[in-house]
């Protein structure tokens, strides 16, 4: 047995399993309190015979064992969050090893593994929701670098209104998330029909991004998921205009939507801990 | 010994050496009749003991041994070389293995082994020159994926006149290559001075193409060499420009000259070649 933990930006989740499967799952609200969360966490996995227990966290956080800072937050508008040591926290409660990568990273690793990536090595994972966040695999590994990707600030080709980003305005984020939207069109997403031209420009926008990452990347796949990301109305738009905003240059990848849900990121949690103990 | 072939878009070098070193060199232009480069490349490599030899090669092309099309140059407007197979009239004519890859993806690897990414495993060379191309490496391995990456023609954010790439106009490539900077300055980059704030509107489109580099595959270091891209003019500008946008969010990667100069791209395929022989 293995545990997955998975700290999203509003909610986390805590899962027992292996082999794809979650046999158990709780569900906590992130919140602003760390030890909190992080109590809540121990008191699931208490008691348990785990041989590791993967962690999937939102970021920017640092992944890389040999940094100084591994397992941290780092900088973050998140109230409570800011440099705080995660896996620190984790480890002094949890009694097994706890491999960490990003909360869009494991998800990849989920879909890639066991849902809407199986048998492809070379893909990303993208979710579309309050955020724009992405996760990458190259030859079956996980892709960290200095610190993790961060495919939602990639900028964009774009002259309409400036997009919510505080950062960069129109990045991807800033407008193809769904607060960038609502802003656009005066009305959540969720409000939205799948036959409105709404739907034209937000699909504009994510054939962008996902442009860049088929130049940058050269993924077969690209798995499209999350609150906005994952509405039909852009998945029957989205291949297309990838195509046509490619223009017969680069192979197109397969745009597909993810087979794991929700549960794509703990599930990646789980098989980052399989991996980990079985080398 | 170990071999090399960097087939660009206007030249070609083979070469014999091994750990970084080029023993022996000669040149010849790429030209338009395939069968005559590769009879040049055979007579070169004739009668020497060659445990491998390694092709970098312009693209597009099919570096996936997997792939029915293996080895072949793809559809290009490069006269006499769409479709051909390259790797096929090669091994042809040489009788050691020939691993393959890009030749901005070789470029990589000669820097990051023996250039100016020794020790840095997470790493992008680009080239700016006729075109725009970029190569990279994850965990210390090529990143090919479903193709190879073609850094080039990400699409910029750029509200000026339209750049000169026949596919995308305002990509990469079609705003910061030479043609497309001299379009723009009415002269080629070779007659503008250092000084000259022309170089301040390339730096600023460099500096957008390396941001979407570095969301996206999270590089430590950024290796900028080419015609263009080794101006001094540009180095000096783009380190300060790239941290303006990506505005604080992300780690800013190292942006520095190759250290190999134009001998990367045949030191990576060499390096290939020793690689591919020592398993």
């Amino acid at each position: 047995m293995f545990g997955g933990i998975e700290t999203g930006g509003t909610k986390t989740v805590c899962a027992v399993g292996g082999d794809g499967v979650v046999q158990e799952r709780v569900q906590f609200p992130t919140g602003t309190d760390p030890a909190a969360l992080v109590d809540l966490c121990a008191q699931f996995f208490a008691n348990r015979e785990l041989a590791a227990v993967g962690l999937g966290t939102f970021g920017p956080c640092d992944p890389d064992p040999d940094s100084p800072s591994y397992g941290r937050i780092l900088t973050t508008p998140k109230p409570g969050w800011s440099g705080v040591d995660l896996l620190g926290l984790l480890a002094a409660r949890i009694a097994a090893p706890i491999p960490m990568t990003t909360d869009v990273t494991a998800a990849a690793l989920g879909e890639q593994r066991y849902g809407a990536g199986v048998g492809v090595e070379d893909l990303v994972y993208i979710t579309i929701g309050t955020g724009v966040g992405g996760g990458a695999m190259v030859q079956g590994r996980l892709v960290h670098g200095a610190q993790h990707p961060e495919m939602g600030h990639v900028l964009m080709p774009w002259t309409g209104p400036r997009g919510v980003c505080p950062y960069h305005g129109n990045c991807f984020e800033g407008l193809a998330a769904g607060p960038a939207m609502a802003a656009r069109e005066g009305r959540p997403g969720t409000e939205i029909d799948d036959d409105d031209p709404a739907w034209d420009t937000e699909t504009m926008i994510v054939a962008a991004g996902l442009h860049a990452i088929t130049c940058i990347l050269s993924p077969r796949r690209i798995i499209v998921g999350g609150g906005v990301g994952s509405r039909e109305a852009l998945h029957r738009r989205l291949p297309a205009r990838l195509q046509d905003s490619l223009a017969g240059y680069l192979p197109v990848p397969d745009v597909v939507a993810p087979a794991l849900g929700s549960d794509a990121g703990v599930i990646g949690a789980i098989t980052l801990a399989q991996d980990h103990s079985q080398g």
